[in-house]
């Protein structure tokens, strides 16, 4: 165990009224789980409502674990053979009592950008993926995220070198998420049946959870987009108080947007798609959130929710089956965020944040527009060559999709003994009991695989 | 695009203390948000019960694009033109980097005010409303808000020139939705069948629901009005620590106001009456939160829900439709909380934030009393003739009033394409179709108002 | 009504920004009680959700009243006659404009802390207990708390002075409800049929409810143990930055332990265990959150965790029926936490708040085991008693178990006039009029309790 030291985070002298912004915007960001996991289990089909939650709680045990054993050391660790790549040291965290303050503030607050990068590509592989192969990847997954995450926020990153701005996680949380959940839900294959009556989304088992999911997620993103300041003394604050009316002002022009398209093509106002152009248009601000003018805010949400919506059927009809819409919003939306940021970010005089550089619409030229497509260049490769690399390596020892009999069942059941009225669990294991097929457990388990699979593949 | 400046949004320089305060408040402040959209939603029928939810979400939508458009502009611009009816600049808000902490500050907590005021009355209009009707009425319905809560607030307003107290909103967002609410409640009618069995609630589609808003407004009530400090600096968190006693006091004791007389009434605890009681309880604290004693808001609050739930029955007496109880709960609530400081303020030694006006109970005379009543009488009338005039004219170019196959129906499955268990909408539909009647759209929209309806009050 | 002082509540000055911290602090630990709202109502079969939910909103509004009326007093008071046993003095509580800061924020801080505390045993008394009677028992379970948690944190405490160490409520809060929660679960009997089919724990109602509110107690443990430094200026910053990092680690740890243990045993994820690992692993860090170096964090969590759901099921072969689970996850691991500290609680070095007593195992022999251990032997004792006693006294006038009928029919029904689905209400009624039996009141309620159960008992 190497302890910290505030050379060793990289940061400013935090004092008392900062930790008060710091570990109170934590708390709130660690809220978004719940945000995370309403949407996804209001999103899927009710068989599978526990199950979502739950992954979106291993999530969390194993995003948790990870990050304080290697993910906050390769991301910040400043110790012998930190390179441009990664950080070394402060592996295991701790930090002795001088500095525990800065060093344990600034974990948990990094700790809860972590979770929510990781928690993003459960959405997309929801319904179909074994549950023990989820929390491998859970436990895996830190390693995708804490990576480029050092690149853009580390000393050390090569990225950050070059001037590349992400104020609060466009590329480092969500387009690095949209393209692992790109990955892995075109590994796993559609949904059965997913796409027997074309590619209109499929019902939501609980619209009610849904929104108040992405209400959650909402009302979080103010926190997230506001403490990413990471302090409030100094002139910190008045960069809160802008990235607070930019996040709002692109949130609601993202809804405006939704509202509109939906009605638009549908003469309804479709839950799913309202929700995503929020979303997409909060994805879509955050990386200059801090520097953009309210009315900049208002086009860059508006034409973050447009892209969003636009592009979910793409993926449909190239049969990309992702069940709550996390690549769209967060890949396409971190995306625009990042190349946004490249068009309209403008001199910082107060705290010069932005280091002088100037968007394309601001007569910096092209420089930091480069730089920001680099950046989505370097991220979504990395994002996807690691995502594609764990599941392949999970996949030999342990299937990540789910059998056949328990994507059938629903995994509620499966995995969590949890029976949902409108199913008729028992007829099916009857006929199953009278072909002479036995179930593993006393509690009605599912039996093992292959002779399932045969039964139910004869059957549906 | 106009500036603001320290000068233009008319208060004491805030620092970063405050900005803390100020900005955390507001972000709790939204996630009322949420508690107005599962109390509504838990409280209708299960069949809308997506429709309020997404009501709500619009006037997060178009309360937040508007309030920056002009709301803002119209309760704190100080610039040319401006007079005690209303501010003038600021419109369209934007903020150079100076002054920007200060007036992003103040429009993020002041919108978070302004999405309350405007989302209490979707609970009285549910059930009924057409959903694109109710979109425009939310792009209009900021106006009804912030020109009165410039009347109270800001340095322009005659109201805070009279010395009008109302700490925290009791009538500039309670108040004022309630007169909203039941304007509205009033002019569309009550709900198909509502009264055939007599004048008692119909059941909650979703009580838990119901009862999860209920709490989520009840903690975010104790942040509204302890941040209507707006700084915790200087003498100011004596105030809020004061008001957050109050505030959590006057709702345990209207919580066992309602507790008492339903059991008195109906020998059993009914949902509605005890959240209406702590909510209404909630609202009569509001206005003088910040300087009552703790013994006092036991009495305010006791009151305030005693009041709320005996004028309840009195609404379904004269078939004034409110399913949620808005109208009473703010409505009630906040003309008693109005009429309350002007008999219980006190001088108020530390900030003289009460300008020395003493009430009726304090040996103060009638002077505080007489400005308090004043003022629930302008904004009563001013909320009733602006809410009247715009539902009015929008009815012209749409009918407020869904067509009466959408309520039948119900509004999820008409306006979001959702299908709740229990309800055969199969069975309708093809009814429908047998008929020659033809669906608009190809996911089985309700087809043209007119045919529908001809059909439908046939058939029911 | 005595006034308080900034020496009546014992504590160092509070500056403004300590105010921020405090406050902030108990708005969120108020969102703890929809966190155990949903957990109970989510765990409990449908038909007593909202009477769950009900008894959860009862403990806020009776705890509260009777928490400002004695409760305060008892454990923080001052006055003369002040002892070792109890504070006297503060009743009532009110303060003069001077000292309100102080006063109120203590007074709102330790109130979330005193509901968190009393509605901890409404879980294990869930589907069987009168409202009547939990109401009672509500507004005089105030006591059971007040007194032991001025023994740990009131100057005149005695276990205080023995040096004690109980950071933020493994003792005062969790053992002192989990005992309760014994004795009342012991008291009331199973639930009808509750082993009928052995031990296992019934189904959930509503899994997604119980683990929203899983999750929604989660993030308010952050803060109630963060909270727990009573402010941010001097170094207190230092420790609440500490606590965040040991609460999350033991957290995620316990998750873990909850995921393989599961696993172990029943080759599937239930929902249940996985829950009472993480909140037991949250009870046993609470005690020491501001102490354990990050890695004794990982340690106390999973050893919480592990003692939590091992002991789960021999209260259920002794036939103790707690539906929840709050007696294991309180109980065991309160008293887990409190011996953890006498273990490895080390020197403190920058504020001393373990004044100089080291663990066991960092050299300090037994005296502050010992202290600790003696403190969870007089804090469950007094628990067990003044449970018993109150609940004794109680149930002679007023039958703390439901009658059989409700209990049948289910307390929605007959206590809230909630119909759920799946529940054919109208039969039994119909029966019930036809056997001659009047219902008493015009909504379907319940008759009185003597001819219900006389049919039931004959029909079930």
């Amino acid at each position: 165990m190497i302890n910290g030291t505030s050379q060793q985070v990289g940061l400013d002298p935090v004092n008392s009224d900062d930790a008060t912004w710091i570990l109170t915007a934590s708390f709130v960001i660690f809220t978004m789980q719940t945000g995370f996991g309403l949407l996804e289990s209001g999103a899927v089909t009710k068989k599978n409502e526990v199950n979502i939650m739950m992954k979106n709680a291993a999530d969390i045990i194993l995003g948790g674990l990870t990050y304080w054993m290697y993910g906050y050391g390769l991301q910040y660790g400043t110790g012998p053979g930190t390179n441009p790549f990664c950080g070394v040291g402060s592996f295991f965290l701790d930090a002795d009592t001088e500095n525990m303050g800065i060093v344990f503030a600034t974990f948990i607050f990094q700790l809860s950008f972590a979770t929510t990068a990781t928690t993003i590509v459960s959405g997309a592989m929801a319904e179909r993926t074994d549950f023990n192969a989820y929390c491998v990847f859970s436990f895996l997954n830190t390693i995708v995220y804490c990576i480029p995450a050092g690149w853009l926020w580390g000393n050390h990153g090569f990225l950050k070198k070059m001037g590349a701005i992400d104020f609060a996680g466009s590329a480092a949380v969500h387009l690095l998420g949209g393209i692992s959940a790109l990955v892995a839900a075109s590994m796993l294959k559609p949904r059965l049946r997913r796409y027997d009556n074309g590619i209109d989304p499929l019902p939501m088992g609980n619209p009610i959870n849904a929104i108040v999911g992405a209400f959650t997620l909402w009302w979080g993103w103010l926190v997230f987009n506001c403490g990413s300041t990471f302090g409030i003394s100094n002139h910190k604050w008045h960069y809160a108080a802008r990235a607070a009316v930019t996040t709002i002002n692109a949130s609601v022009a993202g809804g405006f947007v939704g509202l509109v398209n939906s009605y638009r093509r549908n003469r309804m106002f479709l839950v799913g798609d309202i929700i995503n152009s929020i979303l997409g248009a909060l994805v879509g601000v955050t990386a200059g959130s801090a520097f953009y003018h309210p009315w900049e805010a208002i086009l860059v949400g508006a034409l973050g929710a447009f892209l969003v919506i636009e592009f979910q059927p793409l993926l449909d009809k190239v049969k990309v089956d992702d069940p709550v819409g996390a690549v769209a919003v967060h890949g396409i939306g971190g995306l625009w965020g990042m190349l946004a940021v490249g068009l309209l970010v403008d001199d910082d005089p107060l705290l010069n944040l932005t280091k002088g550089y100037k968007g394309v619409f601001k007569g910096g030229g092209f420089y930091i527009f480069g730089v920001q497509t680099l950046t989505c260049v370097v991220i979504g490769l990395w994002s996807a060559l690691t995502t594609y690399t764990i599941l392949k390596v999970i996949n030999i020892f342990l299937p990540i999709r789910m059998p056949l009999s328990e994507e059938t069942l629903g995994a509620d059941f499966t995995e969590h003994d949890i029976r949902h009225d409108g199913y008729n669990y028992e007829r099916i294991i009857e006929e199953l009991l009278g072909q002479g097929l036995k179930t593993h457990t006393d509690r009605s388990h599912a039996p093992p695989r292959t002779e399932w699979d045969t039964y139910l593949i004869e059957k549906y």
